[in-house]
């Protein structure tokens, strides 16, 4: 990159993606998935009530710059006002703001060792440093990340709860009770994406104008719309107001827009899509015992199963599924990485899953 | 600002908007707008194709990271290679990556003075300093544009060909010409939002890996995808390949791809809408004679209206007209400002039109 005069932090950057998409993937091995189980997607999907919402969109429009009845309807549900809320492209778009927001050169900033890598790319992306804290008993710790960002005075830091990749989860409650050790200077930024799916008092039971935390929620989970990239971000109506600063102002999907405020409104959609969850995740775990294996208990679309040795293992038994047509993760820290992470499926897909995960294994043991 | 440890850039930045949307407006007047003219949609909507193909789209998947299929498509129509496509959140976005990439704090970069605001939105958001030109006689000026880049050491000059809000345009090879004075440090941002609907040749007739230039062109204009949030950019290899270390690679919504890629593909559709454009274009023309007014000549799909007086009378009629339902926009800068700039509507949306600026020019005579 030598012809181009880019910005030194730019020229410093790789060109690289946090993920591998499983349409890359299928290119390269030239063949489709027969089962999508990698990217915690909701293979439930949308409610029907948004598929026809986004229908029936008129797309020669640009969306609402404000998207003013999403918010209306977001606050009237969650029981807040309007100014408490952003909505914007997904979690990675809001969280690529809040990160250019907060965010410069040589800032400090805490995360989990394992934890969400967009996050981590958009830090990097804006030139701050990371500090990385370890996974305890396979959960984000908010004890450590809260002492790690005091003693590295960290702008942000951030927790996802349930957290991502594990599926494990802190109760609401405890988290608040961590944060009388949060540092004055740093702001929690706390990724719910997987709320809606995790047992009740697992949300921060705090009022949305706590100056402390920024909460991140999505449709791309539960409400079954992560083609449409709706996420919004919860906080005290100052700091809401400051992504005003930086966002793209005309850059919501209308239909997305429409989807989602359709989804926000079905809430019996919402209950269906939390029991098929709940029941996938049970067979998942129970597919992982019938190969003597062990899940993780999740309050998420997910399930990690341990692999029962260290992550090479995993990553064989992860390249065998694969290979066999079953798309899947896994973490990318030890020792989380003796798992891999297997999303919620249809029964097609779990019964494919099954199929193909002892042989999988088999093949991985050989080595 | 104070309690929140934001960057001292973000800090400085005003939360502003670059354009006010009609949404937004018409929540203020608490009235819909009975003809939208003033964000240059394009009324005559997508391709039922691609209307049929973003309603067929499973949701539930994330976007293809690579935008594969569309560049493909797009890299097929344009005779060039993949490589040479970037695909976007839509211009907006793309100006976003491609400042952010270039620009840092007390860098130069030149534009013509009321240009496309949403780029000096950018510039600023990132630290840029703007240095800006006069029009030269309603034409963004290449030879004014490339000389102030050369005095300022800028690192991106942006025009657009079309030009917006003028609807003047160059001869490509005229620009191409011009480009002999482009400083060896200067990247030329060329927009070409609204190329398919100016008369051949206006398009640059230089190879798309000329390292001298990145151009820009968008789903949402005469392809009626507004909505959708679909632009895409064109360069040498090494460019496109830094958009991978700062954009969303999850960014784009799948429908949206699938809707562009449908519309790609259907060039009848294409011709359709360049008719209903053209046709459109000299209704309002000939509206404006019938009011005694001048209408500039334009290649895109608005026109600009002269009023005849100067910024702030332009700015009655304006008044007068959103007053009476027609949504309209008008340049930022004199002298361009004596103008309004309405865009091409359907006949009714041009029969409302017709109807209320007759009231709006008397009520804006009588001050």
């Amino acid at each position: 990159m030598t012809r181009y005069r880019l910005t030194p932090l730019a020229q410093s950057l790789p060109a690289s993606v946090p993920f591998v998409g499983p349409e890359t993937q299928e290119r390269a091995r030239n063949a489709p998935f027969a089962a999508r189980l990698g990217a915690n997607e909701n293979v439930f999907g949308p409610s029907p009530r948004a598929i026809a919402a986004m229908a029936e969109t008129e797309h020669w429009k640009y969306g609402d710059a404000q998207s003013h009845d999403l918010r209306e309807a977001l606050a009237r549900t969650l029981g807040t006002t309007m100014d408490h809320i952003i909505v914007g492209e997904g979690i990675d778009g809001l969280l690529g703001y809040l990160v250019r927001l907060f965010v410069g050169e040589g800032d400090a900033v805490v995360t989990s060792d394992g934890a969400y890598p967009t996050f981590n790319y958009h830090v990097a992306g804006y030139g701050g440093v990371l500090h990385k804290v370890p996974f305890v008993d396979d959960h984000e710790d908010p004890a450590s990340l809260f002492a790690k960002a005091a003693e590295v005075d960290a702008k942000l830091v951030y927790l996802s709860n349930p957290d991502n990749p594990m599926g494990s989860w802190h109760k609401g409650a405890d988290i608040a009770r961590a944060m009388d050790a949060l540092p004055e200077g740093t702001l929690l930024v706390l990724d719910e994406a997987y709320v809606e799916t995790a047992p009740e008092g697992t949300a921060l039971p705090l009022p949305f104008d706590d100056p402390r935390v920024i909460r991140m929620r999505t449709f791309s989970k539960v409400y079954g719309l992560a083609g449409a990239r709706v996420g919004y971000a919860l906080g005290h109506p100052e700091l809401i107001t400051a992504f005003d600063k930086v966002r793209n102002h005309f850059g919501m999907n209308r239909a997305a827009q429409a989807g989602a405020l359709a989804a926000v409104k079905d809430r019996e959609w919402l209950t269906h899509v939390q029991s098929e969850v709940a029941l996938a995740r049970d067979r998942i775990a129970a597919i992982a015992r019938d190969c003597g294996l062990t899940s993780l208990p999740s309050a998420a679309n997910f399930v990690a199963i341990d692999c029962g040795r260290d992550g090479a293992f995993a990553k064989a038994v992860l390249d065998g599924l694969v290979e066999r047509g079953i798309f899947v993760r896994m973490p990318f820290a030890a020792p989380q990485n003796r798992c891999i992470r297997v999303s919620c499926g249809t029964e097609a897909d779990l019964d494919a899953f099954a199929a193909a995960l002892p042989a999988a294994l088999s093949a991985a043991e050989r080595g």
